[in-house]
């Protein structure tokens, strides 16, 4: 059973009539809710309105992988949490962030970057282009583009590491090009970023963008116990067996 | 002082009257043109033409770095003179791989790989851009992206090993991506593929697709004594110093 | 089920006593009697006395994962045999190979490499380390690292490209070190190369061992159908959804 | 000319006579003793006894390339200035960290991990392997191996991201081994960490580890303009060429 935790800001649904118009129980309840088709997932969410954002050292030592939606509030997530979480991942707890979650604070901590990217909001068509077939995130997207009728924008160059693996390359109406699909790994835990999902279009929705989710649960989720190294003092092995 | 060996096929040039009109004088002298203006390269050409294409032991010995333009003619470089290349990168000489050189006999055997793609000659323009800035393959090239008024349009999936670096990803009028500034490396061998080059458009005399190649040639250049490793049988170090 | 084919030369076992002594049965039924233990694989071996080794086109459509051992008669398999099995990996058939499989046609093929490295056979103990617990390779190894009595010690530099991911680094009696355990992938092909199983020490039988090489089929087994991309003329896409 | 500065935290050379022995003037000035034989470098040096460290930002706007020394004073660097470190290093200032810098707040949150590792220090002999002759890093060093009679033992796991290349694995008397010599790139910022260097041996003597770091000075010193990249909203680009 992997345990998950979809965590989103929850604002936009709240203040905006155009984004409470798509996902009108929020992002969150969208994507708990193909998610829970899986019967080896049992899944939980939280948001800010949560006490400690919903993100208690006890809520994360029960979950093995976190997803992470936010945009707006970013800085209404207290250090102390996002850096929890930071915690929680390096000891082995998966993280998939989505959209504009590459400026949230723990994935920024988690890259050791600005994370940044230029972006435009001209509900431009996009195509992610797969790089690799043959890669369990990808398992059951055969086509050679999946197709989203709108998206917002985000260009290169997209200051993250080199990533683990880059699995699809996203353009735009307007020829910008992105990394939209990358894995990384940071200590015990395994990291899956994917750029599309912005709140005003029906992309969770979309048959192809939910298994891609679905199957990075299931990549990014531990398969060691979790555990924070530290830097422990070793004694020298004084015999061989 | 770099030995650059600029080696074409040199069979568009002499056959298509569309080709002729843009490389009166081959697309190597065109590379070697622009190469030429640094005081601390040194270049010759080849073809296939040449007695042994060119490539002899003694040309490879005397060659630095190599930049290979092929396309219709891949099958009519003999394997041993293939293989002599790919040995002779493997030995520590830098390798530039433009355009249709990605079916070339060495790239392939580089890559250990099919190096395919999907491709199209529909003339459509082609975004490059630029995914760091900060290395020196791009020194120079300031700008979000380059642009070529026409080109060969190359789709991913481009099915090359993970490159040590990809420095700029390329879109197309009709959306298509492609990883199009790589770099690689095979034993002592330096190695960088670059997409544009196709031969009816003037690619080659833009003066930012010149700036990069110049700059290829110093990073693929090699550092140390050329050598192959071979497989030494060693003795146990007894004592330390 | 994952179909898996455990090659071996089979030429010590038949030649020398010692190596006799250890896997009466070849180093193949070694391998395929623990994997057999599990109840998705379905194990079959192949031998250089086989017809065309065992390795005809219909035994490789019918093999997910192919493991590899070789050593002294790499080149009595024919090229043709060996192409067939490289252009099995690039179709997405797995490739696991063992020990001095690194010289082995089909490796330094999907390597694009010479796949050097230092070595000597002084009956040295070896330490893997590992370096990623958290990996699905290494699920189940605990320990930071595990020993091996006596293993063939082998050196850096091994001229392989840069790894996908190292998951161990061994270590020996005479201080050399080797990246033991590494992921890469070509094409649709996932590949992973172990570095321990010597033919005259009973490496196969360890534990650890197998319970990594049991993990490494499960790894490189296709997530997708086995397919050749090729180089496909491709349409401008016209419309969007 | 590339601005170099040499921080150390010089806490150890004024209480550990064992210490004030090896490095009487500091292990800075041993630093910027070699470095400053270089015509084309500018060395300056800081320590924690400088107001704000030495690290205002002016002094960080001038300083094309910061090596690190720190070890038990890691926390006397106020966050504010590691973090003016850090977004220095992301504009494109290079970094080298050394030794058990891999613990300073600058390094951890460039790599975005604990960057942990196991230590000891029996004064065991390292010998440091290379992995790749043929890096600007490793110009000049021709032997297989650096050997170091005496250095404090660190082990793996090194809790790092996949760098962008492993230069050179070391190994120790008591058989751990370290990826000792790493690269990686922070936006604009290129970062070399090396592991040999502690403070009671004569690391910062020996010609090699000079040369290595010299090499390194020149591999990570900028070759775009510093520049934060920041998010910036983009316009559609209406028109080509």
């Amino acid at each position: 059973m992997i345990r998950v935790l979809v965590w989103n800001e929850f604002v936009h649904e709240k203040t905006e009539d155009a984004v409470l118009a798509v996902y009108p129980e929020g992002i969150h309840q969208a994507i708990a809710g193909f998610l829970s088709e899986n019967e080896d997932f049992e899944v939980r969410t939280a948001t800010l309105d949560d006490v400690e954002c919903g993100l208690t050292e006890e809520v994360l030592a029960e979950t093995d992988v976190i997803i992470w939606w936010g945009h707006m509030a970013h800085n209404r997530v207290p250090d102390e949490v996002a850096e929890r979480v930071y915690n929680a991942v390096l000891s082995g707890m998966g993280f998939i962030g989505l959209h504009s979650a590459h400026h949230s604070k723990p994935f920024r901590r988690l890259m050791g970057t600005g994370a940044d990217l230029g972006w435009r909001e001209d509900g431009d068509w996009e195509r992610l282009w797969v790089i690799n077939h043959n890669h369990p995130i990808m398992a059951g997207i055969t086509e050679r583009y999946i197709e989203l009728a709108h998206e917002e924008t985000y260009a290169e160059p997209f200051t993250i590491p080199n990533p683990d693996e880059v699995l699809m390359i996203g353009s735009y109406e307007g020829s910008e090009v992105f990394r939209s699909a990358v894995t990384f790994h940071r200590d015990n835990g395994r990291i899956f970023y994917f750029q599309p999902g912005h709140e005003t279009f029906p992309t969770f929705y979309h048959k192809q963008i939910q298994r891609i989710i679905t199957n990075a649960v299931r990549f990014v989720a531990p398969v060691c116990e979790r555990k924070t190294l530290g830097c422990p003092h070793i004694r020298k092995i004084e015999k061989v067996t």
